[in-house]
């Protein structure tokens, strides 16, 4: 039995078993601090930033009475060990990608992006409004995590790559750092796919340990320095087209706070999506402008990369449909994009298309 | 000298003039209750939802320290009433479409929407990231008034009419409800434009006092039965592509809370904005079904009509130039809408066209 069969087959008694090893401590004086690991580098732009506004709202919103203290990735547990930390105890909380956790349960996945998946709007339309914070939570009864969405980055970037993609088969043995279920369906195209903490990525690409890498858009990339080593980048991919980040608390730790507390870490989360978001679409332009200035070349895929892309995504998928809580979750994902998109089309989209025409 | 100017010197000369009148509670035995007022009827869809998402969350984070006692409209002053009920401490916060409050100052316009302008991401974009909160906080400076963003109806449709619309002449003579700047740009098309608070556009329509009327959208017009009425619905709309609903708080009221409490309204109101967004955009695929399984007809308007509307808006926008404060925000507005908008058509726009090509 591995890991993840025994954890489900534990919830299913009524027992998460990761949780138990927890005592929860309880407020001293009315204060407490929470631990909050995260899978980013101590700074890195934009998703750290998203991790720190939390841990500001939760600590301004409750008077001082809950404070976080944030561990970057390495200064408690590596980027990718937060889950467990949190789920066994370790820390109390993480803010990270739930894609990086794919290996505990494939349904992580959809919290952050799938590959031809929701939008950030798309997204937020299902996870307030439809299925998503309660199959968040199902998700994460499991492994005794309440989490929340709690950051966004946007549609991802196509990547830095070495060379040109002029057809699927430049992937072919293309060494390449995507994580997620996007990595795995450019698995299928025959590309090395590697997954590597946000924080070692430039010194992968600079050593030649991988050819290419997406991150995740212009502001951030630039300020990675991925420019510095290529100057081969796609604006548009099909792996992440709006991908989401969490705040992770550990099940016990959240179920002993005050009702008052936990509704502040649900709604600091909550703002923390939208802020981020913004904050990325905020500097992508000029950050692009930046990039081009300095010698990148802006590149779409063609048509028939995109082609390669879409089949590989949906064998992806479909190979996950065995275990049933993915299947509802991707069922349910697809239901809600394909009803909240349409009405997008006819609104917003008339608006921008009529909005460029007219003003040129 | 017009109230407006009276109350923009007072405030050059380091008074709020409108708020000197409020003495603000002390909070009695650590508990307040805040009177909010609204330009909704109570219940009205997605709108009042958005104020009672507000209140909800500002008593449950403050452990019901703080409570919000939420007026509709007629209730304790009418809808277009809130603004200076605030503003004079009769009430103490209120929700509601700030482009009701063009009379007060023509700036307001552009946190709710202005024609040919923002959509929701291009508003949150420059509300939270560049000078859209402190430009508000401005506005709000001079009428004793603290506010934050706090709903989003997404792009509005075109609306509801009893003749088809084929060229800008058939706006000529037309009775029609439109609020804020889109309604004066209507207006230049001949439109006898009428600025009628939700609660009553039903009434007025059904009666004849008016030959058509935009509300929102598909599920919130649904909810207001207007297809009851009449059958001719256009989808798309020039005068609200993006609409901000604001809470804004008596600014003596605001600064006589403790600091946690503040930050709880300014944060409750930025996750009512996402909420809300999202609850419309949920909502309205499945309601414009509906419409039309009941024999609603769909439609856009026409190039020439469009033409039109960007003509009008234009000189709409600049009519208010001459307006210091009003200047300076449309230049803001206009210079982060170009900046935000070129990256999202080149990552999600190139992505979601790809996504329905591919999957077809």
């Amino acid at each position: 039995m591995d890991r993840r069969s025994f954890l489900k087959t534990s919830a299913l008694g009524g027992t998460a078993a990761a949780a138990t090893t927890l005592a929860a401590p309880a407020y001293a004086q009315g204060k407490r601090t929470l631990t909050m690991v995260t899978t980013w580098g101590r700074g890195l732009a934009g998703v750290f930033d998203a991790a720190q506004r939390v841990a500001d709202n939760i600590g301004a919103m409750s008077g001082g009475e809950l404070t976080v203290d944030i561990k970057a990735a390495g200064e408690l547990v590596g980027a990718f060990e937060v889950f467990d930390a949190v789920s066994s105890g370790q820390a109390d909380m993480y803010h990270g990608a739930d894609y990086y956790f794919v290996g505990q349960h494939p349904g992580y996945a959809f919290f952050t992006a799938v590959p031809f998946g929701m939008t950030a709007q798309e997204l937020v339309n299902w996870y307030y409004h439809g299925d998503g914070m309660a199959m968040h939570d199902e998700l994460g009864q499991i492994f005794g995590l309440k989490s929340f969405l709690a950051g966004n980055t946007g549609a991802q970037a196509g990547g830095w790559f070495s060379k040109e993609i002029n057809g699927p088969e430049d992937f072919n043995g293309l060494k390449f750092r995507m994580p997620g279920l996007g990595g795995k369906a450019l698995g299928k195209l025959g590309a090395s796919v590697q997954n590597i903490p946000g924080s070692e990525v430039y010194q992968a690409l600079a050593s030649g340990a991988i050819d290419g890498t997406e991150w995740i858009g212009p502001w951030a990339d630039e300020k990675a320095g991925f420019q510095e080593i290529t100057k081969t980048y796609y604006t548009a991919g099909f792996h992440e087209p709006g991908a989401g980040l969490s705040v992770a608390t550990n099940r016990d730790v959240f179920d002993s706070l005050s009702p008052a507390h936990q509704k502040i870490i649900e709604i600091a989360s909550a703002e923390a999506h939208q802020w981020n978001l913004a904050q990325f679409l905020n500097n992508n332009g000029a950050a692009l402008q930046r990039l081009q200035s300095g010698g990148v070349k802006v590149m779409e895929f063609p048509d028939s990369v995109w082609d390669a892309f879409g089949k590989a995504s949906k064998e992806t998928l479909d190979e996950n449909m065995g275990d049933e809580l993915f299947a509802r979750i991707r069922n349910s994902v697809e239901a809600s994009m394909a009803a909240s998109s349409g009405w997008l089309v006819k609104s917003e989209g008339v608006y921008r298309a009529q909005r460029d025409r007219v003003l040129g």
